[in-house]
């Protein structure tokens, strides 16, 4: 493993070190791997180091590459210095991706507290997006944020439709960044239509780090849980980046919208309610459904048609046993039509 | 194990089952046992045997006994319908109690979908409520619930400061019953300070019940951590309710509220700001703190009065080391202190 | 649920109870189940019943049928009474497999302590073979069995190639029933070819059944994974009954022998040693290598020929990137040849 | 972190590399860590790359302080120049194992297929012992040593009573290191009354290494609950080298022996077996159990003298609610009896 310190910002002393495992050779199906970069928390006055080196070695673990950036904080912490530290960071990293090992566009964020406003603000604000964000304790919220740094902006209202799909963890009982900060993103983002992965915790106090006895001082009352949210992170990445294959990661699990499609086109991924929103559409589904008996869904409920308009085409098709050469028909006749 | 389907109303085919299995003899340290009450879901018009039996045998397999209420649907659907049988099923349960093994103050309510919305309405609107809700893929808000069931009330909405503990587990991509009316459940939930913990997974269809092979159509795709919430309310019921132990439960990992109290006086549960809001608190704080050195928390941050005002007593005195029986000089001082 | 207590035989108190869950309707992918048949323990003295309904109850919630037998003891205890009565539970529930929604050659047994001497007795000495075994802390050499029952057979030295693949586990610490009972029985099945698993945990007391708080007494000191070989043990029966698929369990992942085919000709399965002991196999084998550069496996390692000899052709040719039709044709070639 | 290569033997090309981890600081509660040694398999002709990083990495996840030690191999196989690089390695992390914040009686090895053996080794044959041993798919006994390395010995034929506490690992379809290697192994540490644990799982190729997607070629087919050793081997590793803890590591849940005590006088450790050898012993057996109504156990079993022989007297007292300070008089008369 090479692991380097590069000096980002003497004075401000902002750094960028690098954590960097084999490719190729004995693991030959993995000519480059994914990355995580760590931004610690520590409400922006430090970097706390059970913040850093754990998260990196956790990642590490799971076979990706890492970096932690101890970014701009204390007297250096005004807006948007941190975040111009991030871009700088992912910058560095992306170009040097083929000497790192590194594949260029399944890079990761995790920030933890404070560090969790600057991944967030990464992958809500950035120039240079993350792919994939995971916000541990994040503050997160216009309140939040002004407790721990006044020029800090508020991430909630910044979520776009270019923000990453999203990952965040949090205790129901902290009580130096509450955990509404995490439902109001969440609320975000769904009403942005990114997707996204949750999990809230009964109980641990701030800065739970990995949730566990190399990170927690035993005297502190945790549900022993709380460090689940490492194992669903590491399945939830294999399914936004893919998983190790042969010489390329798999096919993702899902993408970054959870249900509408982005697309200037219809297809698969669109909803009833987007099909249903063009004359062509109305047609082809009329068509499709003619050939359909009803709409039968699971336990044959009469759905209303506001539910029915959510539903993806995929999934609507999937309760039939359509073959897959009709599928690819469709999709063909729906790609056709312009939105 | 004893198994009776009893009849609660013939005509509208409401029932109650029951699955009671042994108390004493070689469990002679459990002579009783917490219990659950299945709510399964079907939008008001149906109870899905995928969300009865199978959830029966889950909690059973967990070491409670279980109850399955197959509700007022169809025609017979109109509110407050369906919550009386509720009502008439724990009242049941509870003045059978001794009969059934079943330890009074130890029950759970557990529903899905349209039974998830009974389930919240038992949490939160009931006379007698449940002492714990989880709550899967759970219609809850109003437009949701209007879509199932126009007469069905706003399970958000009615969140007050009795809402017993509750579990929410949802599916990102759910396209029946979206995502948000979890997000928007639990920011009441905050609201109000009851305790909670939530699960939010990247995909799934609607109705994904255990999440495994068991009850999930293997044609669907969803990502098999979906079913890590039955472990997690495993441990968040033992958490809540405590484990078995000698004879009775061991004592619960946390309470009703989050944070604050709700006592009408002063205690090590009180956070800081309800010590502060009151002249005996303030002049007994100013003691403690001028025999500390700083409130100086976690990686000596300076934190904001907003902030500390959040901690609970016991968890800014938990920074110190201070001796157990100068804690419970402190704890007597407090309680003296009305509210 | 069906539960039903069948009496077997009055006077010696053998009985067979079942648990029956639902097929079919909403489970339209499981028109029957795989089941399995509790033996609990007791030293042939009693059936103890914290290793009874607890077991049965985790089946249920896996998917299962589950029957629990108990069989003759006490005075009853003679041998081979009690694995008569096995027999007769066994002939049964395959009898009856329609009517209680069983798959009749998908059945495993699963006992503990003495039941798991009666499970080892099944699956080694029965007519009536059982497709699973999973021996739980299980009384297996002659000299437990004898410490319990005088008239009980070895089972380590019954073990033949009729024997069903089995699962193990025990406790490194059992000072009732010595874990070199284990060890034994695995050596055993190791010398027949016989797939198994096993699972040998750092410390728990004799009798520790599902190794949680629902079974075993807080009192006593045993480490917590010992519980994991339930989960396991769901793992190993998905792998070699094959997991509910569409209408049929799917493929199971493994079969019977470990390693060499037991059939009268070869094929893929086969090991090197297998097809190099034939004139046919011997030409055929030259031609292949002839083919392939070397026999170079992980590593380049040189391997000798009496590894080489160990290995399955199909492991073999694995390395190799060979199309599936030429691999269907050395497959016929393989099977054309008798041993 | 730091990590360095430290040359041992530059001809042979021999080296240690570190990767040490901080301790203090943040980590006020780890002054110092315990340590894992990395033995890399390869036939003892390489040192395979998919079992000397990522396995560093994971270990260094739990908390550990790791190395890597690449050992004389090809043409310097010989033995015992393996064990003679093991030797040295492990008495220069001893004698560096402050400047390197190792604790020096808490270092593991662990070895995998060849390297296993060297593990194996270093666990019955090394004079400078590691405090606990990891096995994976660990060649072991005489024909499998032969195999790979003519002049190496017999592991199983080696084990003592200093032998440490032992894990074990491996595939029961291995074909290039049958997995009796690891029977045989457990059979002797049984023989010794070695604390260990065993994991024998049901189909993986040789070399599986973690058992995930990091290391594992997708072609090859494995179960992919192979890869729980890991999680399995944190969690022993905790039992017997203790968690972290306040400024030391918690005590260990079990000790070097398994069942019987090696010391020359008696304790609550002892078996009754020990104990009723002396004549002091059998008095105040008698004594003891005078005051106790029979020596009945779970159950109620009448349980014979060659299976209470076996019990530890702490165990036998476990079973009635003995108060703390009867006990400790009771362990202080067996320990003023020699043996």
């Amino acid at each position: 493993m090479k692991t380097e310190k590069i000096i980002l910002n003497q004075e401000k002393d902002v750094t960028l070190t690098t954590y960097l495992q084999d490719c190729g050779g004995e693991f030959a199906n993995i000519p480059a791997r994914p990355a995580i970069l760590v931004l610690p928390g520590g409400g922006y006055d430090f970097c706390s180091d059970r913040e850093a080196e754990p998260i990196a070695l956790t990642y590490l673990h799971a076979g990706y590459q890492a970096f932690i950036l101890r970014y701009s904080r204390m007297e250096n912490k005004k807006w948007p210095a941190p975040l111009m530290d991030y871009e700088e960071a992912i910058t560095m990293i992306r170009s040097r991706a083929e000497e790192w090992g590194v594949i260029p566009d399944k890079i990761a964020v995790i920030g933890f507290s404070a560090g969790g406003h600057l991944a967030a603000s990464a992958a809500t604000m950035s120039v240079n997006r993350p792919n994939a964000a995971i916000l541990v304790y994040a503050v997160l919220d216009e309140e939040s944020a002004k407790e721990w740094n006044e020029t800090a902006p508020d991430a909630v209202a910044a979520v776009d439709e270019k923000t990453c799909p999203c990952f965040l963890a949090a205790s129901r009982t902290d009580t130096m960044v509450p955990a509404d900060n995490t439902i109001r993103f969440m609320q975000a983002l769904f009403d942005h239509d990114i997707s996204f992965e949750s999990h809230v915790y009964s109980f641990a106090p701030h800065g739970f780090s990995l949730g566990d006895t190399t990170v927690q001082n035993p005297a502190q009352k945790y549900t022993p849980r709380v460090g689940h949210w490492v194992e669903e992170s590491f399945g939830w990445l294999k399914e936004v980046f893919g998983d190790f294959g042969q010489g390329t990661l798999t096919e993702p699990a899902f993408g970054h919208y959870a249900l509408r499609t982005h697309d200037d086109h219809l297809s698969l991924d669109s909803t009833i309610g987007q099909v249903l929103a063009t004359e062509e559409g109305r047609a082809l589904f009329a068509a499709l459904m003619g050939g359909q008996q009803g709409g039968g869904a699971q336990g044959d409920i009469n759905i209303k048609q506001s539910v029915m308009n959510r539903f993806k085409v995929s999934d609507l098709l999937g309760f039939s046993s359509i073959p897959e050469e009709v599928l690819g028909q469709i999709e063909a006749q729906l790609k056709a039509i312009k939105v």
